[in-house]
């Protein structure tokens, strides 16, 4: 635990009614009390815990601004140091007025994600929890707000917590049987050892499955719109655009392509790529070859294919979808308020929606197709976890292969002890997901992607 | 006092580590307990005033945020109304889905400065002080936030109110001399009375003086820099951009020019205005006059017209001065570092400060030079009350002519009755300020400028 006290600026950098300056550490209460003159005289230092106090901030003997005092004591408290929460008008000047004046009285200003950072050294949060904050924070729709709010709930850990208890129970039965042989030890059966080890493979079998919908939940489903010319591609775009709540995130630390639009959907983020070059060559099935359509084809999670509904299918509707069969196509029977005509089935049985971009109808159809594709719509049903982040993914895997080669190594009668090798292998790797095997570096690099005064 | 229970986001828009949803009416506690599950499992109905608890937001069985939430109980609450508030994760999805389960359960969406209204309203603060809080968080520099805070705590209340009392009392007594003319009342000696109009006179003059100053604080000095070419304007302009504080404020509801740069120094805010039309035309003397210019010069507040302080004044520098020299004239003898002479003198008298836009150096008492100007530097001395809101100094000013005309009047031997109609006249110009005595009009105007969640 560190000793220094910590302050920033809690809030959102900008304009606005409120601005909190977040001060955490063993000196807290004493910095607060330098800078704030309470209406009723009373020092800070009196306060009880989880107690608000009204007053004024003081530069000397000049006031900076009028404030509440929200008095947080350890260990009840985000990062279980003493923490004092300044809420002051929410100006750029006054906020940095505010804050200088507080590390001018003796905190030092916190590096990003170090309250977060405390709150993991401190226990009050594992790493997959910590790491939960940022998603929250970050979450580009609902969906992945409920994934991420049921992570930071604990969730994920409980899950990676059980499985680990399975592996630690399993380590310490081998041990038993390799340190006391001739005791009165109950024998650890090969058949009974390989029980365990397949109940910790479908425990990380089960929630690697989440993975997939994971990502998509929290990054979005990378998506192309594509079709012959003048069946209204681009109307179908708008009217996504147009239903979709305009919401501007941060897509901090991914590198992709230029979104042209992020629409959601329910819940459900969709990544629409610039297609403009598969557009301007007038989507001629021999242009579909161009290097840049085909590169978001290629990497599209979803493909809207466009065709006009109230037209008959022709040839080039064929050869288009020729071209992106194997991919997830969903059929977008469009101008259906003209003339709905049920045209989808010549396409080789892809799912088809009826839809007016006109009008909006079918769009609940569509979002609902989607839904089902993706298997979306579950997770808010559940509370369950799912696995978003890239780096619980690739160690829940580490650990499904460290269990594995244990299995076919018992399979294959190798001893014991170094069967355990790879079993004390798996529970590092799960460890590593909260946090409890993890090396200095990796901490550090996960809090430095948080923002300030968090 | 309005029965709505209302909820908005106070804290700016934008992605950082906490969010606020406040609520306030006589149902904020009611709603806020529909919506949150303490850990402690006690609603929040049962919580003292002033106190913070712990716990999540549910939208029905669905966990949103893990949160902090503040219940304020009326009448010691900003609006004297109950208030909870509820401190989210900073994300822009996370907040308006806190905002939404609010709303979803029995509070209504906040009109911007509503809170602030209701503060009004409900007489937590006067009309004056509710102009200073949006003052406060608008403020564009250290100096503007030092005159809002005192506004705000109700420097400039009290001085109104003084003025304003003793006018009130020179009426109680015309009315006693004039109701009971007969009867055992002090007689109120034309004399007498004419004194007290005199000191009310003094006071709104005094007041009056700070108007000026006190919109170069909040505004800033709008600020041409002049000068012949390759004498180092560009550099100057450098110089002041790199030592001030970059801080991006928004100037709501001013229409004004581009500002090519608002820099700070000591508190001072300095909008130079783009002088492109000056420079782009070489500084001849001729080009001077050319309209663009020339409205620039004609508006500035201050010129900072640059010489070669290193070299000899020429007949252009001469020239230039002789346009500028009826202005507010700073001359920056500038390149000092190379050859400090002193040719400050050439200029009739004119302030010059020597200065080094490469070093930096003179800046220091250019700063000072500004500051004794525009006499800015006793403000943060004193916490005295400063005018700077227009609608103030003109309520002021329509006060001073209406104690000014009841003055002459008296001096006519005009009957006290008739006197007494312009002194009403005044009280009721002085109530505006505070609002006192204001229409719903004026009061929705002034509510409508603020943001939304303050």
């Amino acid at each position: 635990m560190t000793n220094e006290t910590i302050a920033a600026i809690a809030t959102p950098h900008g304009t606005g009614g409120i601005s909190i300056i977040r001060i955490s550490g063993p000196d807290s209460v004493v910095v607060a009390d330098r800078v704030f003159r309470a209406k009723n005289g009373k020092p800070l230092e009196e306060a009880a815990s989880h107690t608000i106090h009204y007053g004024f901030i003081y530069d000397g003997n000049h006031v900076v601004d009028e404030v509440l005092i929200s008095v947080m004591l350890a260990p009840n408290t985000f990062t279980r140091e003493n923490t004092v929460e300044i809420n002051c008008h929410g100006g750029l000047v006054v906020t940095e007025a505010v804050l200088a004046c507080v590390l001018k009285n003796g905190a030092a200003l916190a590096a990003p994600g170090e309250f977060t950072k405390r709150a993991f050294l401190n226990g009050r949060l594992d790493l997959s929890q910590a790491e939960a904050v940022i998603d929250v924070i970050h979450s580009p729709s609902s969906l992945a707000l409920s994934a991420a709010a049921n992570q930071l709930g604990g969730a994920l850990s409980d899950e990676i917590n059980q499985i680990r208890d399975v592996v630690l129970e399993v380590l310490a039965k081998i041990n038993a049987n390799l340190d006391y042989p001739e005791e009165d030890v109950d024998e650890y059966e090969p058949g009974s050892l390989l029980k365990d080890l397949t109940k910790v493979q479908d425990g990380l079998n089960s929630l690697l499955a989440t993975a997939n919908r994971g990502r998509l939940i929290r990054d979005g489903i990378d998506t192309v719109i594509c079709g012959k010319p003048n069946v209204g591609k681009s109307s179908v775009l708008n009217l996504l655009a147009r239903e979709s709540r305009a919401i501007v995130t941060d897509i901090a630390g991914t590198t992709r392509d230029v979104i042209e639009e992020r629409v959601t959907l329910n819940g459900i983020v969709l990544n629409v790529f610039d297609t403009a070059g598969i557009r301007q060559t007038e989507d001629r099935i021999e242009s579909l070859g161009i290097d840049k359509s085909k590169k978001y084809i290629e990497k599209a999670g979803l493909v809207l294919f466009v065709v006009d509904g109230s037209q008959d299918i022709t040839q080039e509707d064929l050869d288009i979808f020729e071209t992106i069969r194997d991919k997830n196509v969903i059929v977008l029977l469009n101008k259906c308020d003209l003339n709905c005509i049920k045209t989808g089935g010549a396409f080789d049985g892809a799912d088809a929606v009826a839809i007016s971009a006109k009008t909006g109808e079918g769009l609940t159809a569509l979002t609902n197709k989607i839904e089902e594709k993706f298997q979306l719509g579950v997770l808010s049903a559940e509370n369950r976890a799912v696995l978003t982040n890239l780096r619980h993914k690739e160690a829940a895997h580490n650990a499904l292969a460290a269990v594995s080669r244990a299995a076919a190594a018992l399979n294959a009668q190798v001893p014991y002890d170094l069967v355990s090798i790879d079993i004390t292998d798996c529970a590092a790797h799960l460890g590593e997901i909260t946090g409890k095997t993890v090396s200095e570096e990796v901490v550090d690099k996960i809090f430095a992607r948080f923002c300030l005064g968090k």
